[in-house]
């Protein structure tokens, strides 16, 4: 099997995800293409890498993940692929990659430079540049033949929590649902009977739960979020938006007798 | 041919169907996966029942169709897989499936209990219980395989339309267009001439017409539906924000002279 | 491989796209499904013809392109397929196809009349006629066995710029990142310092740059598009609201000392 994510910002309006599509295909026929998602906010590299950190070790070995969310496109950032976990990841060194590459270590990174559409636009090398790299790669072709080998990649900061002297953390993605996923691990639920939300002057304390509706319906609820970090949840509602959440709002696990 | 379709509510910017896909094709590596849905609102389960009610009967024999509008994840309703009709369904206890088998007798009704993924979590069944039964079945798993039979679902309740003193439905769906889908059958408008919408006070009456531009732009019309009911639509227009309708609206045909 | 493009309005949140698909993998089990867009606005033909005119080429030789956008559904337009440049195209005979067929020539032409589903709807001619036609396109199946040749189709009119006294085009299309992309070929650009945008009183003048972040945040950028024509950028913006652009608005290149 063959088989290749995509998660982009390019929107599901337009042409940009089918002809992406038709290029892979035009390359690997046999290729099965999986979207993660093309709704990243434009350009919200933190997003983007976010998503993909959470969805590609679900997928079987040699899965190629394909993250195309560039606002520096045509630009001199290179276009990079990796090899990591047994993956091959493509798309610009933007960041965008660091977050799964986080999780596992890089086994080999190069830039793409052979392409092969010959003329490749400066504005869509989603489809002129990743999208062919990522087929090779499904094709089994050397990681090494698409362009000399790099030593590094840009990082994006990831907010560890801090420990002491008390255990603070943050929001670090909001989902569809308003559901603000922090970077508290769950483990931390253990020994806690709230989450502390918001800045001091509004802050609100969201009783643990063991699933959505443990709580009533409308009423907050911190719950072991599905990606092992905790989550802030309404009942039937979006949290986010309810408790004026957002990523960096500040969280904390507290006790209350 | 391994087929497997997906009706959720988990939207298309986050990860949630992509892992979903990638646990899939882990155990499945050959199954065709085709998204009905995922834009669902979020814990809307009539609206759930209803798309998939809508789509099943159009796919080969043998696919599996999964459908995961969950609100209540992580409480004590049952996760299902269910064989009718010869396909199967996958998908909680909460009514999302009893539209559908209410167009055809279920053979089989299971709770799944055997999970694949060891430590599901509480939040996200949908990768870590349903999508693996849906993978299982794809493959040939026999569906007692998956837990302990069960004689009786949650069934929602349908509003057949009354027919005496005189033939009074309601709009059961809004679709995308604006076009509401009633519950009246195609055959009542062999003798109607217009269809009367809304409450009393506000009503109006459509006149039946037999494709969307029979009435000019931005007219409303009542048409015999692809699925099988009568619907009110506007041509080039949103005839459920135009006259008001929402699921519910009483509607019945009538003869003008 | 089987492969078949789908490019619609009809949205992803119902069951219309998806019932589609399960007609097709009833009849053509092993085909690959690709969608290109669901989101063309209601009924918009134009938008339509462009997405499929700027995707078509870069799918491997033999996909079937279906494009239903079909305003008119049950009324006298003919259902047609289209051989042309080694794909084959599937829709309404309303201008849908009419833009990717400027850019190759129609080898043949044929009214679909052999239906597969015994009674079509009148208002879901996606399912009813066009899904199955295509299926059986993919399946090799003659074009003529779907019904007789015609010798010529409904055709948009393409608004090609004027050449002189001075070249004035027009945008085309705006994408979902407000880029609003004209019909001024890029080759203009390599004497242009400038694209004139806007209506007399209201105009602006656009530098020219080599890709989007040539110019600072916030500001706008004419430049070489991935499509082969011009397109008006801002970088990290929506051009097409930020400058009141949209189909029609007149463009011209200049070259400022």
């Amino acid at each position: 099997m063959s088989l290749i994510t995509l998660t982009t910002d390019f929107g599901t309006r337009d042409w940009f995800v089918g002809t992406m599509k038709g290029v892979i295909l035009s390359l690997a026929p046999k290729a099965t293409l999986i979207d993660i998602t093309h709704d990243i906010p434009p350009g919200d590299v933190w997003s983007a890498a976010y998503v993909i950190a959470s969805a590609f070790a679900f997928f079987p070995a040699r899965t190629v993940h394909l993250v195309v969310v560039d606002p520096g496109v045509g630009s001199r950032r290179a276009p990079l692929a990796v090899r990591a976990a047994g993956y091959h990841f493509v798309g610009p060194d933007n960041g965008v990659l660091s977050l799964a590459l986080r999780l596992c270590n890089a086994q080999a990174i190069h830039h793409i430079e052979n392409r092969i559409l010959p003329n490749p636009s400066s504005t869509f090398h989603g489809r002129d540049i990743f999208a062919p790299a990522a087929a090779h790669l499904s094709q089994g072709i050397s990681i090494a033949k698409l362009g000399p080998s790099a030593t590094s990649l840009i990082r994006l900061a990831w907010p560890e929590p801090t420990l002491s002297p008390r255990v603070r953390g943050s929001v670090i993605y909001v989902d569809k649902f308003g559901d603000a996923i922090t970077n508290l691990p769950n483990r931390l639920l253990e020994k806690s009977t709230h989450i502390r939300v918001g800045r001091a002057g509004t802050q609100r304390r969201i009783p643990v739960g063991s699933h959505y509706q443990s709580v009533p319906q409308g009423r907050p609820v911190a719950l072991a979020g599905s990606g092992g970090c905790v989550e802030i949840a309404i009942n039937g509602g979006h949290a986010a938006r309810r408790l004026g959440l957002r990523v960096g709002s500040p969280v904390s696990p507290v006790i209350l007798p």
